[in-house]
């Protein structure tokens, strides 16, 4: 049913935290065609109202060490505060919006993130399975999911998740499920950068090989090699393609797209 | 069909907020035969969490002034905090609950309360109208809808409203709509007491003709009024009957029974 795709799309904190940035944003996602999923960060809001909180916020590697506190903080900012008021602003402008974090009609869950490299994260989960049916039925009955950055370990316990991650499984598991199935990343960037200092210099595509060519000469690198390898993985697990590019060219043409 | 009833449960703010007390609730909820949604309170918490914040709570009437960073609050703490955890714990015991707000699935539409005798509520919303196809479509997808006190107005504003009154419109909605509905006030007391000092004086059934004699005879005064005014009116709506009853007694015989 190539009529009948659903695309995932992700999109970061930066634009989820600039009201007139978001509201654009959301105009674009409203004229996307046929299903679709919103999975949203929110990192630096939450940091914002711990620091508020007077709650220090800790990052390894780019990834924030949730104490018990900071999970407070996160399940509200997360669950509350960002994804609540995307709810209300999509339903303004004809999007049924239906607001969910992974506890959400079960819909995505994880284990707790063992120590690793002697690093504790806390209450941090890893994705162990999405309940790709549980999507689909709330699609089909003409709802859009907008996920939150939170999962669940079935014990009652929420875990901060990376959104990043939870759109890359969501969309696996979707075309494992059978659906025709697209990923889209949008960040501040148009693209993957063939020179990071210029914008236009966007690489429309990217496959395992040309992906391994790049890596080698140096062109890719840093926090972009994790991310176009999990594109990859999504490809392996049947989504049809995967498309890095700006929250602004949402729905254009553009962007790098992997295959 | 009286074999298939829609139970609505309200729970206050003083057991949500009580880690072991609402875990108790909780699964006195999940054994409740047949459909059911669960609509929460929350504003201890949130007064709390204004507290840390710096953001002073203002209450008239019981009713809480909402500003605009006082939304920010009830949003992140009803919607996200209080909402998310209640949905994780039902997820741990074998319930599939579903957070939401009256924005989600677009359940509950409501207005901004005008100025009223002088008193500006600020974000506060006074509730136009449920939407039962759409919780009832979502109660035979096998989900449990947990009810956070927000609404929106359909132009991307969320507003702050009471959580009794949401599980009452909510419960009138479903009876119009055709659905066998009962609803349940939880809080702290037994049912409604003859003898406010004596916990044992629960009076055991109320109808309108007793009512209106009990408040003429003074047995009936302050806040109990409008609640069961209210739940007198979800009778005449077609509820077929109102439960008042203690967080503890819920599931059991008990309470004050309103038809």
């Amino acid at each position: 049913m190539t009529d009948n795709i659903i695309s995932v799309i992700k999109v970061g904190g930066a634009i989820v935290e600039d009201k007139e940035q978001l509201d654009a944003f959301l105009h674009r996602f409203a004229l996307l065609p046929g299903q679709k999923i919103l999975v949203h960060g929110g990192g630096r809001e939450a940091t914002k109202v711990a620091s508020l909180l007077g709650i220090e916020t800790k990052m390894v590697g780019g990834r924030r060490i949730t104490s018990d506190e900071m999970l407070r903080v996160v399940t509200m900012v997360y669950g509350g505060l960002v994804n609540k008021n995307i709810v209300a602003k999509l339903q303004s402008i004809g999007i049924n919006a239906i607001g969910l974090t992974g506890a959400d009609a079960g819909i995505i869950r994880s284990h707790r993130r063992p120590i690793t490299n002697g690093i504790d994260y806390g209450c941090v989960g890893d994705v162990d399975n999405v309940d790709a049916a549980a999507l689909i039925k709330l699609l089909q009955a003409g709802l859009t999911p907008v996920i939150a950055p939170l999962t669940h370990d079935c014990h009652g316990n929420l875990l901060n998740t990376n959104a990043d991650t939870m759109a890359g499984e969501t969309a696996k598991a979707l075309a494992r499920y059978g659906a025709c199935t697209e990923l889209t990343y949008c960040f501040e960037k148009p693209g993957v950068l063939a020179d990071a200092n210029d914008d236009g210099s966007v690489i429309a595509m990217i496959n395992r090989d040309s992906f391994n060519r790049l890596v080698t000469e140096g062109v890719i690198s840093g926090g972009m090699i994790p991310k176009i390898s999990n594109s990859l993985e999504a490809i392996d697990a049947g989504v049809r393609q995967v498309v890095i590019t700006s929250a602004e060219a949402l729905g254009n043409k553009g962007g790098t797209i992997i295959r």
